[in-house]
C-alpha cells in the first residue's frame, strides 16, 4: 500500500505515466522492484525515474497515510484494492490512489450520477439543477459533482435538500476545499451522509491542470453523466467528451438557442449523442435495467391470474380520446386506417389524438403507423 | 378541370374519400363516369352518392373558376394538373384541387420549409422564428406557415424581412383571411412576392375541423417542417406527427425545460427523432445534397492544382490549439494516444482542445478516437 502511495506522489507520474507503468509491471511492488534501464525504456521524465530508482517517497507516504487516518472518516484507497470503486477502476487511467472522507462506502454503492455545468451560470441552469439533482437523489442515486461555484454547488444542494446522498471530488487535497467559500457546503455533505473523494495528496492546492483529472473521476465514479448547462469550449463539455470515452451515458438538459449558457447542451444533443433530459425520469429509463426497475413505476405488472392488466385509464381523457383507446389492444396492433374506420374519425384527427395518448405513456406507436395499448 | 373542382365541393367528399374515389376511378372524369352502384361500394355518405350521381356541382364549379380567376394573380390546380405541386402530390391523400394566389409558382419552386409552432408562444419563440426565417428566407429557402398568430405570423414576418419568399396556406376559402387582423400581413405576402394557398373553396369560413388539413398540406409543400415552440398536445406537434407520415424531415427549436412552450420541441427532440435546430444551418444541412450545397460554404473547394486545399485556421486559436492542428492531416486519422505522445499533452488535455477544434469546425472525430483535420 505504501508503493502506491509512494508512486501516486511522484513528481513526474500522472495518471498516464502510472497506467505504462503498471502495464508493464503489474503493480506498484513490481514498479519499485524495476531495474533502472527498464524504467527509462517507458520514456519516464528522468526526475520520475531517479525518485522510484532511489524510493524517496517512502517514508513521506507512511506520514501521508498517518496524516489520512488522522482526519476524521478519512481513508486511502489503492487501485488493488478490493475497496476502490469498481466503475472507476475500469476507465483507461484510474488514479492509483483514491483519498475518501465520509459515507463514501455507501454512496459509491449507489446508482451514481454527475452532475457538471457551468460555473457561471443562468438562474435557470441553477434551478434545473437543484431540481433533477433532487429528485434523482430521493429515489437513490447519488449526486457527483466537483464543488465549484454554479451548477455543481447547486447539485450538491438538491441532493442535500432532498435528504439525499452526494460526493463532492476535488481538484485539490482532501484538506484543502476550494474555493474557499464552499468549505461550509463540504461539512455539511460530510455531516449528511456525503462524501469528498479526490486523487491528490493531501494540502495539493487548487492548480488548473489538475482539474481535467478531477473530471474524469466525476465521470469514472458515475452510469452516466448530466450537463446542465455548458457554454461553447467549457470544462463541462470536456467532462461531457471524457465521459463518452469512458463508455458512460451523457445526458444533457436544452436551453435556449439564445442562452450562451445552453449552447454546449443543445450542441451535445445535436451532434454528440446526448440523451435530451426533461424530467428525471429521463436519466433512469436509461440506466442499467435493474436500477431502473426499482425507480420507475413497473411497466407491467405481474397479477395472480398471470394476465397483464391495462395501465390504468389518465382522469383526464377527453371523450374522443377514452373511445379511441377503447378501440386499442395491448397485443394486436391497430393500423391507423382501420382506426378511422372503426372511429369514424379521420387520418388528421386520430392522429392528434393519438399523439396526446402516447405523450401521457398509455399508448405506443410501432413501425408502419399501428398503434399498441400499454400496459 | 371542371370535374376536380366540383368532385371538390362535394359535400362528404374530404381528402380520404377523394382519396379512395380516385384509387378506384383514376380521376374526376373517371368518378362521375361511375355507376351509381360502384359509388355505393366505396361506402361513402350518401349525399356524397347523390350528388356524384346528379352532377350537381357542376354549375357551381364553373362559376367557382370564374370568381377565382376574376381575383388577381389567383387560379385553380387540379391533381392532375402539371402545375400541381410535385412535393404534395406525393402525400397519401393530396387535395384534389389548390387554390393559388401571388408568386405561387416561384416559391413552391424554391426549397420549401414549414415553419410553424404555439399561437400563444413566448417572446423567445417570436424572436427565434422571426430569426431563423430570416435566416433561412435569404439564402433562397421560402418560408410556408399557416398565417396563425405566434409563431406563424412572426415566420412570415421574418422571411419578408430579408426579402425572401413566404407562402401562406390557409384553412380557409382564399378570399376569407383569418385571423381577420392578419389581412394586411396576408397582402403584404401578396405584395411581395409571396403565395396564398388553400385546398378550400372560395368563402369557406374558419372551421376547427379544416386546420389539420391545412397543416397537412404546410408540411405537404415541404422539404421539412421547424417547429419552433409546441406546447403538450398542441397542433404544432400534430403537424409534426404528419410531416413525419410524409416522410418530411422534422426540425425542432429547444428550449428551456421549464417553459411551457418548449415542452413539445423538446419532446419531439427526445423521443421522436426531430433534428435539434440551433441556427439556420442545421436546417440546411439536411436538405437534398443539392439544395445544401447551394446554402452552405463548400466543405472542399476545388483548386486548379486539383488538390484540396486545407480550411483557413480560425484567427482566435490559442498556441496550443494551433500547434495541435498542425499536427493533424486532412488525409490521415490521427489516434489519440499519437497525438499524446506527439504533442506531449496529455489525453485529457487534448480532449478539450480537440473539443475546441470540433466545435470551430475545423476537425472531425472519427469512429476509435480518431481525428482528422477537415477541409
Amino acid at each position: 500500500m505504501k508503493e502506491w502511495i509512494a508512486l501516486n506522489m511522484t513528481p513526474g507520474v500522472g495518471p498516464r505515466a502510472a497506467a505504462r507503468l503498471l502495464e508493464r509491471f503489474g503493480s506498484a511492488e513490481g514498479v519499485y522492484g524495476a531495474l533502472r534501464s527498464e524504467l527509462e525504456r517507458l520514456r519516464l521524465r528522468p526526475e520520475a525515474v531517479e525518485s522510484i530508482a532511489l524510493r524517496d517517497r517512502h517514508e513521506e507516504a507512511a506520514r501521508e497515510l498517518e496524516r489520512v487516518r488522522a482526519l476524521e472518516g478519512a481513508d486511502l484507497l489503492v487501485l488493488d484494492d478490493g475497496a476502490y470503486p469498481q466503475l472507476l477502476r475500469e476507465i483507461a487511467d484510474p488514479p492509483i490512489t483514491l483519498y475518501v472522507r465520509g459515507a463514501w462506502a455507501e454512496c459509491l454503492e449507489a446508482p451514481c450520477l454527475g452532475v457538471v455545468g457551468s460555473r457561471r451560470c443562468s438562474t435557470y441552469g441553477q434551478n434545473v439543477a437543484s431540481m433533477l439533482s433532487r429528485d434523482l437523489a430521493s429515489r437513490g442515486v447519488t449526486v457527483v459533482s466537483g464543488l465549484a461555484r454554479g451548477i455543481d454547488a447547486a447539485a450538491h444542494r438538491g441532493a442535500l435538500e432532498a435528504g439525499g446522498r452526494t460526493v463532492a471530488v476535488l481538484g485539490t487535497g482532501l484538506d484543502e476545499i476550494y474555493p474557499r467559500d464552499h468549505r461550509k457546503l463540504a461539512e455539511e455533505i460530510l455531516e449528511r451522509g456525503g462524501a469528498l473523494v479526490t486523487q491528490f495528496p493531501l494540502g495539493t492546492p487548487p492548480v488548473a491542470e489538475n482539474f481535467p483529472y478531477r473530471n474524469r473521476i466525476i465521470s469514472g465514479l458515475s452510469l452516466g453523466v448530466l450537463v446542465v448547462e455548458a457554454a461553447e469550449n467549457s470544462g463541462s463539455l470536456i467532462t461531457a467528451r471524457l465521459a463518452m470515452e469512458q463508455n458512460r451515458e451523457v445526458f444533457a438538459v436544452p436551453g435556449n438557442i439564445t442562452s450562451r449558457n445552453s449552447f454546449g447542451t443543445n450542441y451535445l444533443i445535436k451532434g454528440a449523442g446526448a440523451k435530451l433530459v426533461q424530467q428525471w425520469q429521463d436519466v433512469a429509463s436509461e440506466f442499467p435495467a435493474e436500477v431502473a426497475a426499482r425507480m420507475l413505476p413497473p411497466e407491467t405488472k405481474a397479477v395472480s391470474a398471470g394476465t397483464p392488466q391495462k395501465a390504468p385509464e389518465p382522469s383526464d381523457l377527453s371523450d374522443d380520446e377514452r373511445s379511441l383507446l377503447a378501440l386499442l389492444s395491448p397485443d394486436e396492433p391497430e393500423h391507423i386506417d382501420g382506426l378511422a374506420e372503426k372511429s369514424g374519425l379521420d387520418v388528421s384527427m386520430l392522429s392528434a389524438l393519438l399523439l396526446g395518448l402516447e405523450m401521457r405513456d398509455v399508448v405506443r406507436q410501432l413501425p408502419g403507423r399501428c398503434f399498441v395499448r400499454k400496459l
